[in-house]
């Protein structure tokens, strides 16, 4: 138990169904501790685990899950007494912040949990990456988000179009929210992101903010009738959240806007099928209907873009290319596979900025409204 | 000239009176090209130095400043043509972009600008990091802020407050922005910003989104009526132009609220007195009025904190820490030189997060509420 447990006056703070639900979990691992010592028993708890091994994809569902594969943990085992430790440090740390009504980072929840175990000179953890891998097996353990623990992750993404949110209790109209968008938060669960109304057709979905940018400044999403959101590159947790509430909430279509290159691929394929890391949250964050608008690796021939904006592909990226090809969502589509080995075959990628070659706005006012309109997407 | 100057419909564009200064810099520089050429002269741009070694302290402004030191970048010199060639080059795209009443990021700045020169096989740029100094030279160069070139960063930082603001036309009551707060846009000029009402007494400016959303959880600008902002670490440019803003048009003083550690020292010194590669800023984005509220290096003691939130000091550590204080703006002052050699006594750093091992909200209130109290600041 951390030594601060200190009661402050939001201990009462009322709690969602959610978190109910989440403490009874966290209270359910708690109880058989105690049932094992009552009976005498050597207590343990029995950690899904995360190694690729136990990781597959769903072909009917199509997303990335987990196995049932399990790994144990033991009190009363040298090689585990302290990962045993910590996890149920981790839990102690997340039960507290629920009944506190409070958030906290993971760095956060670090500087909860880490002091110097009683009568020894050992940390309850030594740095942040002991406590890290700890904070996941919780969240697959208790069969919670990250998010129903309490904790978030930086802010990162913005969202912007014709719809209007609830966030915290502050009424959000995302069509008026300046040149910066709605930064989208790290926790978008239902209980603090509500949905009000929106008149949006679908979400276009862009890498960067440089790009998104672009298409805000030149109102896309206003004569388009769309919701424009970036991640900042990799989308983050309540990014992907998000446009997964989005595209089966509101039955938005979700269009991605990426760099011709085995990262933009990665990025796809994480959005719509999930990642090996995050297996456990697919369900709730993967979307098997999102389509890839661009860019394509015969855009350059198609838009007759200067060799100038050419990158050459490097031995790292033709590598990559090879491990995305083979992977079980892309290896028997076609269309993917072409669309791969003419990257290879071109010898180099682009970066959805290379449209600007041809003009400032060609993106926003030709490249994705014809793609639009001849619905040419990969799958 | 780029090849892509396609007329579009925005050319037209209302251009402001800043808009109209920046442009006739602009053909100042063209005009004077045009003259050399008439008159047989070789042609030649000069260029402020950005160097080290003319920058210097001014000791009543108490900001960094730039000297007067010139490069001459002629067309007619081997060794310089290329520059000459680039630097016309950028002033010409930002030509453009003004124009078009259009903005881009320094990516897509690079992307119009790159092409093949006619005739030869030379690349106009080889790599962004050829053009990133030459934007910086034509800032300085035409006395224009980058922003005032229509190129901009990524947005970093959010605000949360008693503040109204119109932005891009939208009206944002920054007290009702949601978790997330309002995104702070790295281009805040009065064009593009402008303050509509507040009742804010200061602004607390504290180091991370993750500090800073403990804050907004805990609705510490509403119990202090203040505006809260953070930077994501470094502040980028809209940050500080925002702080500097904040500071001297609504007459808010600014309390720092920063990591105990070289950088941490150093972010301070960077809000407060200007930064050496951006000294041509200073005088839009320095605050000589802000002050330092903590982590203070006798903290530890002070707070009774536990020896599990030390992080030692490693040798690089040490070195920036001296390196500060030789600053010419903390070496005069003693309380900066004690606050310096009590860290290194310590030999530990202490991030703002450590207050959490007290209690979760230790710091938004007792830590800070006290500080402000007592009026117990570093100058």
């Amino acid at each position: 138990m951390p030594k601060k447990t200190k009661k402050t006056t939001t201990d009462t703070a009322t709690l969602t169904a959610k978190d109910k639900k989440t403490l009874g979990s966290i209270r359910g691992l708690a109880d058989d501790v105690v049932q094992f010592a009552e009976r005498g028993r050597a207590p343990y708890v029995d950690v899904p685990s995360r190694s690729l091994s136990n990781v597959r994809f769903n072909q009917s569902k199509r997303i990335i899950e987990m196995g049932t594969g399990k790994n144990r943990r033991e009190l009363f085992n040298l090689a585990q007494a302290r990962s045993y430790m910590q996890t149920l440090l981790v839990g102690t740390g997340c039960k507290q912040l629920i009944e506190q009504g409070k958030t906290t980072s993971i760095r956060g929840l670090f500087y909860l949990l880490k002091h110097t175990i009683e009568g020894t000179s050992e940390e309850t953890f030594d740095a942040q990456d002991e406590c890290d891998p700890v904070i996941e097996d919780m969240e697959v353990t208790l069969d919670a988000m990250r998010e129903e623990l309490h904790l978030y992750a930086k802010n990162a993404g913005a969202m912007v179009g014709p719809i209007t949110l609830v966030d915290s209790g502050d009424q959000i109209d995302c069509s008026r929210m300046g040149s910066g968008g709605y930064s989208i938060p790290s926790i978008v669960e239902p209980e603090i992101v509500e949905f009000k109304k929106h008149t949006a057709k679908f979400v276009l979905h862009v890498e960067k903010d440089t790009v998104w940018r672009r298409f805000n400044e030149d109102k896309f999403w206003r004569k388009h009738n769309c919701i424009l959101t970036h991640g900042g590159g990799q989308p983050p947790r309540g990014v992907r959240r998000m446009l997964h509430r989005l595209h089966y909430e509101l039955k938005l279509p979700v269009y991605c806007l990426l760099d011709n290159d085995p990262w933009g691929y990665y990025i796809y394929s994480v959005i719509k099928q999930g990642s090996i890391n995050l297996a456990y949250e697919s369900r709730r964050m993967a979307i098997p209907e999102a389509r890839f608008l661009g860019l394509r690796s015969d855009d350059y021939k198609r838009c007759q873009l200067s060799p100038s904006v050419q990158i050459r592909l490097n031995e790292q990226d033709t590598k990559r290319a090879g491990q995305i090809a083979q992977y079980a969502w892309f290896a028997h589509k076609k269309p993917w596979q072409k669309e791969i080995e003419l990257m290879i075959e071109n010898g180099f990628k682009l970066e959805v900025e290379a449209l600007i070659s041809k003009d400032i706005s060609y993106v926003t006012e030709e490249y994705v409204p014809a793609r639009l309109k001849e619905g040419n997407f990969l799958d």
